[in-house]
């Protein structure tokens, strides 16, 4: 039974947890849909009831029905390296790949469909509320008038994106920013805007749950500093516990988001509440690791190998 | 208690069933996530694990909790008609819009999630499989050897897209094709190819099914033509009694794909048996209706209007 990497060529993440799988004697394909077709290869039967699929890469061929997990890392484009790369071609690809993969009963980290629904960030703020976290209080408008309203009850607001990433090349992250009271609101009629009460906070925390293990770093924050993804304070992520509350909290948000793996964001403020920020389906644990020198690779690796015995 | 329609403006499909909902007192609110922002408007609060949303559309606001079901019919492009349309801000008001959607309760024809995974086909096969429906033998490869052996096997066989149609502006569906046991199989390394053993049919069956009802339409077909949506052979649709089975299999896999809408289709062979083509969770049935005058957009607007009371 083999794990299978769905990732690009250059990822060190995958990198550890595929060494962690090779020193167990696990069997692993790696391989990076934008290379399907060429250097990757389908077939797939459907026959009289009996669904019997195979995948090959690198010179190994594998059976879909051999296949103990699928991990979707970070996955090129489907078709990307073709020789005749077009929309069509990658729209083929992506369904022969994807589609055929959804008809075995694999484990995976995590399954399309759920990390699709998990990337809408607003209905991750119902998911924590409902999981039992502390969300601070958040508005999403268009109406300059609401706005106005939530910066009187709110005056100390971040604004961040609603949908996370700017989709240029290469995509442009941009950063959680503070907003005046005395901002000029009607601009939000030009998109809907994400405001939020700022948390006062003297902590951030990174929360990475793999299956039903949990992995806490914690670095001190600067008063000041609203978004640490874009700031270098000289601080280090440090391993830190998990309050029992926070521990139930996610593991009913990773049921009702059915995911296998997240990482959330937390402010910790200074009573120590920790406040849900998101939760990022596929986000990154290799710096939290080589700073904490938590086992998250090791986890991932165990959870892949997871299922019917070598 | 308010009914949503997502669709675009010209949609004569989407003026049946509200039309419908007019005569029945059912309210709805009718609006193109392309005049997000502009014409349409929203607004959502999270506040102590309360939240509370609207809607603004042609001078009317409804509230996210005040929503009977989500219609998704033909959506445009979040933002497509904003007057700074962006990539960006197609992915802050699709997020903005559909992200804040999945935080109601509210019934979808079709959830979003629900519609995405139905969309994989190779995953239909398998489902229909499942759910007790004849599938004709199915190969998707990338191996010339796999087609050739396949060739072989089934000597009369057609070609279809993987994906159904393809990406261009406008969009092209291509035809379902026959395929010569001497074609030459070397060129499915530049693409996953998809062959389908030919049913050698006498008529063409659409099943609509919405909620609980089923509407099933036949057509005669010439022995020689293979794809009705790009031939007119004169016949026209009339209304066909489900049999028993088909009833069932249907049934089966509503629940399995989790829908509440989709067009079957099938072709029926000699001995009147239908075997599964595909499931298209957004297929029209506007041309049946009209030929057969089965009551089909009367379904969907029943199905739209059910729960609690206006």
């Amino acid at each position: 039974m083999t794990v299978l990497v769905l990732t690009c060529e250059e990822d060190v993440t995958a990198d550890m947890v595929v060494s962690v799988l090779d020193d167990a004697g696990v069997p692993v394909v790696r391989l990076d849909p934008a290379d399907l077709p060429g250097q990757v290869a389908l077939s797939a039967e459907y026959v009289r009831g009996d669904f019997d699929g195979h995948l090959s890469a690198g010179g190994r061929v594998v059976s879909m029905s051999g296949l103990r997990s699928v991990w979707v890392r970070r996955p090129g484009r489907p078709a990307a390296r073709a020789a005749h790369e077009s929309a069509w071609l990658t729209a083929e690809a992506e369904q022969a790949l994807y589609g055929t993969l959804n008809c075995t009963g694999v484990r995976w980290m995590n399954h399309p469909a759920a990390a699709a629904q998990a990337r809408w960030k607003p209905w991750q703020l119902r998911v924590a509320h409902r999981s039992g976290f502390a969300v601070p209080p958040t508005l999403i408008t268009g109406f300059p008038r609401v706005a106005r309203e939530f910066a009187a009850q709110y005056p100390d607001l971040v604004v961040k994106p609603v949908s996370g990433a700017h989709p240029g090349d290469p995509a442009l992250a941009l950063p959680t920013t503070p907003v005046g009271p005395d901002a000029d609101f009607d601009a939000v009629t030009a998109g809907p805007t994400l405001l939020q009460q700022r948390v006062p906070k003297r902590a951030d925390i990174r929360l990475t749950c793999v299956g039903d293990e949990l992995f806490a770093a914690r670095r001190a924050s600067d008063p000041d500093e609203v978004d640490w993804r874009f700031t270098d304070n000289g601080g280090a992520w440090a391993p830190a516990e998990v309050p029992t509350r926070i521990a139930k909290a996610v593991g009913a948000y990773m049921s009702l988001a059915q995911l296998a793996y997240g990482a959330f964001d937390f402010a910790e403020d200074g009573d120590g509440t920790w406040w849900f920020l998101e939760c990022n389906q596929g986000g990154q644990f290799g710096f939290v690791q080589l700073e904490t020198g938590q086992p998250i690779a090791e986890a991932v690796a165990a959870w892949l190998a997871l299922g019917p015995a070598v």
